[in-house]
């Protein structure tokens, strides 16, 4: 009776389904890139927003509002006929059976994308992770910046000097663009925004000291540009600390290899990150980081329709393992969809090439440190070249302009508008 | 040795402290009222930022981010010299000593102003208050819009249809403008926005259900509006019914005096206020809805140093008790602070005079109702100077800035961008 649109079903029963986990910077790009395949894509995230993760640390150091860096991932894919989004938490996968279990039920594929991303790596030490902030998600930036406010307020109000301080130490543990970035940031909050705001406490008292266990910052860029940061840093009046390796933190007393303590009641820990909590459960052959081993056609051994990407995946070129960054991500999205293209068409998988696109960090504010293939170069122009890229990365015409409009305001007024103690955020790890 | 300093020291421990107990509209401008009096003023509130409450309802339908109609109290302050903000829950009051006992210790004081305001009226059904959602702070706006994003996602891979309806009803309890404006602001997200993301739900299968006891909708405001109102949210597909009471809620079935029962995931409670918990407390005669006796001139009876203003008293004009709104606390801000200047000259108190500013409600996209004094009027023009009062009374330019870009983004595009479904607040009942 209604022929065309039967055929149409039928047609949609045949194409292959795809079905990506996670909607961070790999999977998106995935997905979008399958947009014109002949496939069935199925997009599962925990989360019904896509996060621009580099961006997280103004988040917590009060600069931006946690919407202006997430952006709803139905809006992102509302277009692309051929995939639907499922919010769910994926549980377990069988492979045999081609079958993720998860929170709102089965679901079946005929290629599976795992791109499930990273969290905090606090490398066993238990203590820290129970009483350090990791910031990888919007919730533990919004938490941070939570403590740090709450910080001064409880300092005002408290008359022992000793406790007082302790209440306005921030150490930040790692010396890689998070924690560099996040140091620069709380340092200037503090001196330019909140001195303004507890005239009462003496800015003397507080501290931002950064944590580093090995002797440089920003270990992948050449000599000139990390002595260039720890200057900055310094004189931003951070607290640069090389050799330094965090032990234990019961939440008052940071202790350090060696013996030294210092008393904090905010520790932030940016030393590293490892694979989703999932990935451990699916019984694949893990790499360094707990991230699945991968061939150089992104694909799992023994399980030619499964792909990993991102930080999920480990994939060793050159003897080196890809670094756990949104651009490895991205790209990984891009070829693994590619891959999955050529094999529904019976085409040979081609290996996944890296093209570093270059390293940029600010230090805060007209001060960053840029690496673009040979040129590697400080100051004013990097800054600008960091503020321009991370703006044309935003996705969504709003997110780009409210941005722009909280960078220039925080610039022209040396305010940082987003100084709230809000309710704390149920803290999830997964 | 250094006498002009002692001097002052001297001067500001003579000064009278007075001491304002939340941060609200009323509080607010009590202590800015102040600022040129010979006093010592200490502002406390529990939470770090004032909240521009006429707003939340936005806040909970997606349209504005959280930190657009918050603002750090530090901030609001900044120039005024008398001042300190202690950031502090008011746990009792003794009214022989003249002391605040609070989480952050003991605070002394000659003139207190109790202006804590309010919070949601369940009258004492404990279902609805267990299952139900208030939406008189942040952390409650926040829940209801992960709560209502959150239900088209369950809908959507739910495949029982009884229950897949139950997740697309909501139901607002209310005729009092937050509830009007809520209904309104809903059943727009749901017909203008989440239909697009959600293409493959049946939008018939979602309803906006406003219920009302009484028999008309916005009570204060004269016939022809209220019958507008009625009129406006039918076209936008609220189901309006009055005479329904509500009698109890397990958080899937809302249960009406009179045997009906609704099934509906999501019921958000706009059916009245009363005084915040901290005035039961405080052993004060209290009148209708929990909140403190006043004099005209706003003093507490019995106690001339202590003033009780906005939501958390009431005050008794023409045989009619003031209503719990901003103006109000606005008004009665400014009058307890004269007041006591007038005490501290030992001039005599004067009473309260209300003067009533009028009334303004939004029911959505080009609509709303005004009363201005003798003038009443409906339609685009309402709807324009709705804006314009709620821009001009936010706090700070950037808010401004932020709140117009969002309403105007909302409006050209028919989008609504906040659509995140975030951690989930702790809540907190006070």
């Amino acid at each position: 009776m209604l022929p065309a649109v039967r055929a149409d079903e039928a047609r949609d029963r045949e194409q292959p389904r795809v079905v990506i986990v996670g909607a961070g910077f790999g999977g998106l790009r995935a997905a979008r890139e399958l947009a014109a395949a002949p496939v069935r894509v199925t997009l599962v995230d925990q989360r019904n927003y896509h996060l621009f993760q580099p961006l997280l640390y103004q988040v917590a150091t009060s600069m931006l509002p946690p919407e202006s860096i997430a952006y709803p991932v139905r809006t992102i894919l509302r277009r692309q006929e051929n995939l639907e989004f499922r919010l769910a938490r994926v549980e377990s996968v069988d492979f045999d059976k081609r079958e993720l279990s998860t929170s709102e039920g089965a679901i079946g594929y005929d290629f599976l994308v795992l791109a499930v991303g990273g969290r905090t790596n606090f490398f066993g030490l238990e203590s820290v992770a129970q009483h350090g902030f990791g910031l990888k998600d919007l919730d533990e930036a919004v938490n941070i910046r939570n403590q740090i406010l709450r910080s001064f307020e409880l300092a005002l109000q408290e008359p022992n000097a000793e406790r007082r301080r302790a209440h306005l130490t921030f150490v930040v543990v790692g010396g890689g663009p998070t924690g560099v970035e996040s140091a620069g940031a709380l340092s200037e909050l503090v001196r330019v925004v909140l001195a303004k705001d507890f005239p009462t406490l003496e800015i003397k008292d507080v501290r931002v000291v950064l944590l580093e266990a090995t002797h440089s910052l920003l270990s992948a860029l050449p000599e000139k540009l990390r002595e260039a940061t720890a200057q900055r840093l310094w004189k931003k009046y951070v607290e640069v600390r090389f050799g330094a390796q965090v032990i234990e933190y019961d939440g008052e007393r940071v202790c350090l290899a060696g013996g030294e303590v210092i008393p904090a009641r905010t520790l932030i820990w940016a030393a590293g990150a490892r694979a989703a909590g999932i990935v451990e459960q699916l019984g694949l052959p893990l790499g360094p980081q707990g991230r699945v081993r991968i061939r150089d056609t992104l694909q799992v051994p023994g399980h030619d329709e499964v792909f990993a990407i991102g930080d999920a995946a480990v994939l060793v070129l050159d003897g080196q393992p890809l670094p756990m960054m949104a651009p490895v991500a991205m790209q990984q999205g891009l070829a693994a969809a590619r891959n999955i293209a050529r094999a529904i068409e019976g085409a040979p998988l081609e290996p996944f090439v890296y093209r570093n696109p270059g390293s940029l960090s600010t230090i805060g504010r007209n001060a960053a440190v840029a690496q673009l293939g040979r040129f590697a170069f400080t100051g004013f122009f990097a800054w600008l070249l960091w503020l321009a890229v991370h703006i044309a990365q935003l996705i969504g015409f709003r997110n780009k302009l409210l941005v722009l409009i909280e960078w220039a305001w925080s610039y022209f007024t040396y305010e940082r508008a987003v100084r709230l103690i809000t309710a704390d955020q149920v803290r999830k790890r997964d």
